[in-house]
């Protein structure tokens, strides 16, 4: 069902800015979270930067295990997006909250997301930041897309559940990566 | 012609990850680079990490002034914001060549670019990243908006001149900003 993507591509899924899911597990409890502050640091190995604030119940598991998945949804998901992110797995478990299936990733103890169409393995390389800013760099170590998921648009947070959903694509004369 | 925007709505503008120009000014003379890599880091004061790395003829400006603008061009500027991208500003004046508009800004010596529908200025605020990811951690202090320009569709990169505009607007019940 999914497909691995080489890790040369994965900067083609972080750099536009779409709202993403972040995956942890802990004590054998996974959880998920909506995020939307995260860039690309480096082409490859794909390094992410991102910001979980320590009023989030994922940063305690984040910090502890060092491992997540990014998983990114289309804008079918949206509703389910939405919901993710105005409540907390402190309370309750958000897959089933939800109905977000959880896979098995391959190197890492965080589930993948299948409905999103592509999911992001991801190890916390560096927590220097964390204490000041609660920024965490991962480094993504395997990366998989959903090949049945053509075309799919993503969505892009301008604050309070204002979504702008991907339009038409415009094609330029560039050698930029 | 360009209007004060609170600095705490900076987030709604940089959040969904536009494409976006970043302009230093060193020795009297302005520069202009493109920049996808860019997150929020805090809400208010509004703090941004960015990545510029140091084959960037910018990096040194950047570093050595620690003040910047960021210029969040429409979908109209995207062959421009395209061939700012594809130079160097060590071979020429890419204000000149481009026919961007440099405007003074006012608490930092890098130009406003009057074309753009948004402008933030910044100053750098922590280089401690630099060094390991050519990241710099910027305050924006002042912003700036274009009434004029209502509904301004952004660009967003998915590589080689690949971008993704805007489309429509979803709104959806969130208490989260």
């Amino acid at each position: 069902m999914m497909k691995n993507l080489p890790l040369s591509k994965v900067y083609q899924l972080l750099e536009p800015g779409p709202v993403v899911l972040l995956t942890t597990a802990r004590k054998g409890r996974p959880n998920v979270m909506t995020l939307s502050w995260h860039m690309m640091v480096e082409f490859e190995p794909p390094l992410v930067a991102c910001v979980v604030t320590n009023r989030d119940y994922s940063f305690a598991a984040l910090r502890a295990t060092r491992e997540c998945v990014i998983a990114i949804p289309a804008v079918e998901l949206a509703r389910k997006v939405v919901g993710v992110g105005n409540c907390s797995g402190r309370d309750f478990d958000k897959f089933l909250a939800f109905q977000l299936t959880s896979l098995p990733a391959e190197s890492v103890k965080a589930p993948l997301v299948a409905e999103c169409f592509a999911n992001l393995e991801c190890k916390v390389i560096d927590t220097r930041f964390v204490n000041k800013y609660c920024m965490f760099v991962l480094e993504v170590i395997k990366a998989w897309i959903d090949p049945s998921q053509t075309n799919p648009k993503t969505i892009h947070h301008h604050g309070y559940g204002k979504f702008v959903v991907d339009g038409r694509t415009i094609k330029l004369k560039s050698e930029k990566p």
